[in-house]
């Protein structure tokens, strides 16, 4: 049986394509497809088939596939619900290898539509065949003029060519970029909707296109994935490959998740686990689907990016100032022009004005498109420029200055970028830049999103390539697992993990008795905290239940009476059984590690500013699962709170070193217990002069497994 | 002698323009102005002025303009710098009461230009004439066919003509809104430009605007105002004559700011400043020129905004999966429907659908049309929307929807934006709209600057009118002031400041030795802090010169020791003169609270998150001074450490009260010495269970006024 690639290859590049549901009537679903395969000028055979059996658009056409006797690639199925079953089976006999189903309301709808989803991936098993969709718009490969889709963005005529691989769980956002690259200058090797991925999905595609001589990038908009991990070993794939991989996700907020569940029966997963999976892996996380496309384009375009520092050239003093306004907002950098670039450009330009962003307007008359390509070729040549970043505004000459602009970025190949702040008004400059294949956008929004995109580029293309980080061994972490029960763990049990990763705790002791406690706090020694150890209290502060600094055993008798009464007032009433007595331990900067398991990308841990600063920083830094030490160390130093563990504003060092070693740890945890630590928290961990010490921890173990 | 709104208004609508260095060549200045004002068909007198007084496109023209004898309204000057005073001269012989200078290089370039153009001004003056410019590009009119510009913006024709007043201090800033406006069915009223402002600046032509019937918004592109107070009173005005005021402002980073100045030679002042005067005053602060236009055309077409809570309606399902995660992102709020809206909407959505954001695609063919019309209005009639957001993309029938939608968003009139994801494809759905006069929008940012522009112009029309703030009377400042030097001063100058406001300070006194120092500790009651008093150490701690919780004599005496030794060190070394012994307090959460002085806007009030965290969080409110408690309330609450001093996560409750109350002090303080004061902060400012007390102040004083 062929594999999965060279199923889709024949299914992507056809000779045959058979239409099931074919009509004349462009107002149906299967009227607009052989509408679209035949106006675009598909050169392979068309089958259509319909119950009726009558020419369509002048092609013969069959009541049964089977009838067609010829070796089919792939089959498009435009057909109401009810009828599938019966279609997927005659396609089944007649041996299709492939096919796109159209048709909507499957596990979109909830159980039932899952169902009978299954039902149609269970016919295809049996047949050997291979499903796209269903709840797709199918797909268009522009080197074959073939237009396989009823989306009525294929109204436009042609249809965009190019080295762009577009993957879309939803087929009107990919008309929506189709159209937009066929404004802009971009264009496509295939697009390719999955709609609700009920057998092929992303990740088969993706491997198509990285294996795809003619796509050079590859874009994906993505509601759900269905297998994380697989998607991260093929993201790498494509950076070995030299192909960049560009994403949109739904689902970064609550209604977006939920809609995207709604959409395609996408379960969106953990944003945060999506972008620290896109930092590892080296995908470039988009947050707009057309300006992906300007993204790609470029990459493609400018394929060396050695970093990302603009130097930005304009006809526009005011247009400059904002637009230095604009890149200090989006975070990126302006460059420093050598010394060298600094003297020539000084030849021409006043000495008042600033040479980065640099003001190319209102020069002496005779330098006026001189003055523009010179400015141009010096800033390009200068090494410490990344990206040249070019603000068309109106100005004499227009059309000429862009002309030469675009040429001289492609002959030069520093990456450049041009914005055209007018409209339409400019329209014969887009075209020029058009013709000679040069990029260019249309708002300063999209402009900074591609700046962002090659900057995270540079970053794919220059990472050192990571040895597989070893997973620490935690030697007695099995041992430690069978003596705990599932669910919510008490925080002495949570400490108990904790202590096998060998991460210090304070020293501390179990007390069932306010008495019990003063002989507790005896031997550990004063000052002590006290803290109920109820499985059902969660939030220990918020109930009242941890007493901070009692200095005598008359202070541990009346902690443990208020803890008491503040748990009977709890709703329900709480019982207080037994409380830790924890060595009080001052001075140090509160931190949070902790782990969590996503489903779509595994264990992941995380690092942030901890106590009362948790919930007003806002401050986490989060990866995959196992982590090196060097790794940790860069993702802890991008915290906002960083500088005050390195000692901000004259305060004692920390000792940060013990901090990533605990993150490494914690890492190593979540690694070997894999979906059986659903979530652990150590909170607050302090990070004193000297060690860590975890003072309090919760952790979840999953309850099935 | 008439004021300058009468010449301004007979300068931007005259009878007769008279355009000095007019030209038939096309590519010098004078040319391309002869050009536009005779093509877009200006029915007023046109006066070309040449020095070979040969005819111009057909015009009789002139070797003076006093040979003219007819009155002139405006001249336009488009002449080599080296002309410029002679012109002038004449132009003030012939009486013309406002001169357009397109010329530049004057104080852009610096103190020789600047010194030119003092000459300019003065021989203004002296005629009584007023002047636009220089290095401006003049106005249009489109009202009156009038193209008073070089700008080659003006090749388009016919110039889009509607109810935004536009002035730019960019003239091709300018050029790229007109242009952007043309395109999308927005039109002006007029556009200025106003260059370096030599004479006549922004607030004369806003006040032209105020007044002026055909304007109903106004959009200001800022690079400097020359002043800022009568910028906020005439932005009342705006509001109280229902014209939103919308800027886009240079400078909100470094480069930004000195671009601004290489530009048009204006200072562009304290960003933070600008911000918190658009919110005392009502301007809305957009960061980008052409969707400006979006926002003014918007709230031209929708006047009445009672809140931004946004219902999403599009027929793609991954669209508004992409939106909601948008709009979630840009901090906007999604509306609930009420349960009647809900009911209704479930008699066409099924069940499985979110109904905001609401997919109104693939729903039974029959309902096509029927159930996007049906969706708007039931969205549309709920008064928990405050915004219907449509976002188009492909679909069938997509010309005759969009139709519908624009005709019954202008109908209804709730404030409905419409996104086109697709590009040209749809230029037909767009045509659609500009004939009916519906606005529209291109990119999703622009969208969501839309609806952030309506959030913000719906508190504008719902903020109660505040009573002008009594400025709190500080009755012992002028002679707490007499007794302190002028420039920085020590913590004990500085806090006999903070005690005329009547904002508390702990106990202290001033210690000479170290003896002195242990009697001083004796009388306040240890533990006490020490703290150097030199006048030379700004940042006392990054230089080890306070000791903390000191508990005996020798803990003072060996604190001294290691202060004077730690200023030793300091390069240049600091000799110990004096020491500062102050009661230790614990306990509290740490602010600061601040005053400086803004050239633009004066006295301006600061509060944030004090001590480590002012430099990690970055979490500072900031207004103009004085300020009323409603408002220092207001404020205040918008700080991400609020919920800390209001008690989150079993805190202790701090004197919110107290807090407020001091920040209106410190606003009062800052008010009554005006200029006089440079900068003062209190930091910490230490917010206890009951009452404040400020344990550090810094201020500098004016050395000259």
């Amino acid at each position: 049986m062929p594999n999965v690639t060279d199923i889709l290859r024949s299914a992507i590049n056809p000779r045959t394509v058979a239409v099931i549901g074919a009509s004349s009537d462009p107002a149906k679903f299967g009227g607009r497809v052989m509408q679209f395969l035949v106006k675009h000028g598909y050169a392979g055979r068309i089958v259509p088939v319909n119950p009726n059996g009558a020419p369509i658009l002048g092609l013969p056409a069959y009541r049964d596939i089977r009838d067609a006797e010829v070796a089919i690639d792939v089959a498009l199925l435009a057909i109401p619900a009810q009828h599938l079953v019966a279609a997927l089976e005659q396609c089944g006999a007649a041996r299709v290898p492939c096919c796109v189903v159209v048709t909507a309301d499957f596990a979109e709808l909830g159980d039932e539509g899952a169902a009978r989803e299954r039902e149609l991936v269970g016919i295809a098993k049996r047949h050997g065949m291979r499903l796209i969709g269903p709840n797709c718009l199918g797909f268009i490969n522009p080197h074959l003029k073939l237009a396989l889709t009823s989306s009525i963005a294929l109204a436009m005529d042609p249809m965009p060519r190019g080295s762009l691989g577009l993957i879309s769980q939803s087929g009107s956002m990919m008309a929506s970029m189709i159209s937009h690259a066929a404004d802009c200058g971009a264009g496509f090797s295939a697009c390719v909707t999955v709609g609700n991925q009920a057998d092929l999905e992303i990740c088969d595609i993706l491997e198509y296109f990285i294996e795809d001589e003619a796509t050079r990038a590859i874009c994906i908009y993505i509601e759900g994935l269905k297998d994380g991990r697989r998607f991260l070993e093929l993201a790498a794939r494509c950076r070995d490959a030299g192909k960049p991989l560009l994403a949109v996700k739904a689902g970064s907020s609550d209604a977006g998740a939920h809609l995207a569940r709604s959409h395609t029966a996408s379960l969106a997963g953990s944003h945060a686990a999506w972008k620290a999976a896109c930092r590892v892996s080296g995908v470039i996380n988009v947050d707009d689907p057309e300006s992906m496309i300007d993204c790609a384009h470029f990459l493609v375009c400018f394929p060396v990016i050695a970093h990302a520092r603009v130097a930005v050239i304009s006809p526009s003093g005011g247009t400059i100032a904002v637009t230095a306004d604009r890149l200090a907002a989006a975070g990126l950098e302006l460059a420093e022009p050598r010394s060298q670039t600094r003297d020539a450009l000084r030849t021409f330009v006043p000495a008042a004005r600033p040479l980065n962003p640099l003001d190319v307007g209102g020069l002496p008359r005779e330098r006026g498109i001189s003055a523009a390509e010179d400015a141009q070729a010096l800033l390009s040549a200068d090494s410490n420029v990344g990206i040249v970043f070019i603000v068309v505004a109106t100005t004499p000459q227009l059309d000429e200055k862009v002309r030469r602009w675009g040429q001289a970025a492609l002959a030069g190949c520093k990456p450049t970028v041009i914005l055209f702040t007018p409209g339409t008004l400019v329209d014969g400059a887009r075209a020029a830049l058009r013709e000679i294949g040069c990029p260019y956008i249309d708002r300063m929004d999209d402009a900074l999103r591609v700046i962002r995109a090659a900057r995270d580029y540079a970053r794919v293309l220059s990472a050192p390539c990571h040895a597989p980080s070893l997973p620490l061994v935690v030697p007695d972490i099995e041992t430690a697992l069978r003596s705990l029960p599932r669910g919510a763990l008490t925080e002495s049990e949570a400490k108990s993990l904790v202590r096998a990763a060998g991460i210090a705790r304070p020293a501390e002791a179990i007390a069932t008795s306010a008495e019990d406690a003063v002989l507790a706090a005896r031997r550990i020694g004063y000052p002590v905290v006290l803290k109920a150890a109820a499985r059902t209290v969660v939030h220990k502060s918020d109930a009242g239940a941890v007493k901070l600094g009692l200095e005598s055993d008359d202070e541990v008798r009346a902690a443990w009476r208020e803890i008491d009464a503040g748990l009977a007032r709890q709703s329900p009433p709480v019982m207080l059984d037994c409380c830790v007595v924890q060595q009080m331990i001052c001075g140090g900067v509160e931190m949070i590690l902790g782990a969590r398991w996503d489903p779509q990308f595994g264990a992941l841990v995380i690092a942030g500013a901890g106590g009362v600063l948790v919930e007003i920083l806002n401050d986490t830094a989060l990866t995959l699962a196992p982590v090196t030490h060097e790794r940790a160390r860069e993702l802890l130093s991008t915290l906002k709170v960083w500088p005050v563990l390195t000692g901000a504003r004259g305060r004692t060092l920390a000792d940060v070193e013990a901090l990533v070693d605990a993150f490494v740890r914690v890492g190593g945890l979540a690694h070997a217990l894999g979906p059986r630590l659903v979530e652990l928290d150590l909170n607050p961990l302090l990070v004193l002069g000297k060690g860590v010490v975890a003072l309090d921890a919760r952790a979840t173990l999953a309850t099935m497994n």
